[in-house]
């Protein structure tokens, strides 16, 4: 007898209000006969805890833990080959439900496809087995809603960076853009200032840590005074800041 | 007597599939006393169209119709005079449903501070009304998904740029680029597949029409041989497209 093999389903959560999942993903979490998610090595995975308590009792749960790998330099040959490692086994692990039957929902924070851990495991099993993606709410979405800030509008350029670009290339590139993003702040927040003070962005920007989370701080990075600032931390450029002129 | 004065709330209502509503946007659907929408006069309105029959009996609906401006030029001083009245008037007719104590949900297709129409009437109204901003899913990211394409990982610089830009524009900004999406393809199709061409992206670019809808198309942008495409077409070019290593 031969088994209908199951789906693989990625499925975007959102950027952390529980509130702020799709109908399609709460309906996928319901059905599902597994829910696996990413989470490093000895901390609770955020995913995980965006969707709380809302699963069916009995469903399996299949967490995906990182390797630890700090004793390696990220660059390093050694560090991707730990992480294309961990990929295998963890598309390895899902494939055995999937095989067996079983659909599977790999949960994401924000938006699966959108710098999301997801995709390695889907570049792996979509070819072997039927899968979708649900898309999500991104992070920064989250952020810049909770701050009531429009980000871009019209002909707008817009542009999301990481932090770990050198200050002059953050520099450049913020200059390049009408609406910015600048992610994975974290220990890198001392040079974003000094970035968007060379560019001109500086007076609009705002720095978000944990946008729509119970513990969401939001300010103008003009009045945050410390450099301390988490990994996932993002600071919001608008292109659009225009007033509304006088009613005619 | 004080009449407490109601709220305004974007709602953004996702790509086009109802089921990528949040369960946030739903519920504010459910209580709103008056829901507003924009649509070009004479046509429907697309978020209209996305929460179908998921209103509740009774409810008010406010159509704010964008007014025919095709007899001015779109750069010109006219038209910007006859929207900036347009949205004046749109803010006044949903001022008056907030200073008589109702809450009025704008439903907004994707996200709405995300070159949403909506930013326009909350920057107009949220000095002198309660207001919050509900984050939905954008459309590119309900595109993205459709087609199962990662776009960005990792330190990829991800830019949203207009195909309103000249082809040298686009060619410089898609090479400064690890991912981009090309936004109101339109009547600039034929000059986007050049600039793509020029840039080396055109072997990866994905070609999307009213993705996550009935009516969906995606095909890569080379087996697209003609240059038809409307104005909410997009062009994807993902960073990510790393096939998975050998399994080690």
């Amino acid at each position: 007898m031969t088994v209908k093999s199951g789906k693989l389903i990625g499925v975007g959560v959102g950027p952390g209000d529980p509130e702020l999942m799709t109908l399609k993903a709460a309906k996928a979490l319901r059905e599902a006969d597994v829910i696996a998610y990413f989470a490093k090595a000895g901390n609770p995975s955020h995913s995980r805890a965006t969707i709380g308590h809302s699963l069916r009792a009995g469903i399996v749960e299949l967490p995906l833990a990182y390797p630890v790998t700090t004793e390696l330099p990220k660059c390093s040959a050694g560090y991707r080959d730990a992480l294309e490692s961990f990929y295998w086994r963890a598309a390895d692990e899902i494939g055995k439900h999937l095989a067996a039957g079983r659909t599977v929902a790999v949960i994401c924070e924000g938006d699966p496809l959108f710098y999301g851990s997801y995709m390695h495991v889907h570049a792996r099993l979509a070819p072997r087995f039927p899968a979708e993606v649900i898309a999500g709410v991104s992070g920064m979405s989250g952020c810049w809603s909770a701050a009531g800030m429009p980000i871009a509008q019209g002909d707008d350029v817009f542009t999301v960076m990481p932090a770990t670009l050198s200050e002059d290339e953050l520099v450049r590139r913020l200059g390049d853009a009408d609406a910015a993003v600048v992610m994975k702040v974290g220990q890198h927040l001392a040079k974003v200032r000094r970035a968007l003070k060379r560019s001109g962005g500086l007076p609009r920007a705002l720095y978000v840590e944990r946008g729509t989370m119970a513990e969401e701080k939001l300010m103008p990075l003009v009045a945050k005074t410390d450099d301390q600032a988490p990994y996932f931390a993002v600071v919001l450029v608008p292109g659009w800041e225009r007033r509304p002129e006088a009613k005619p």
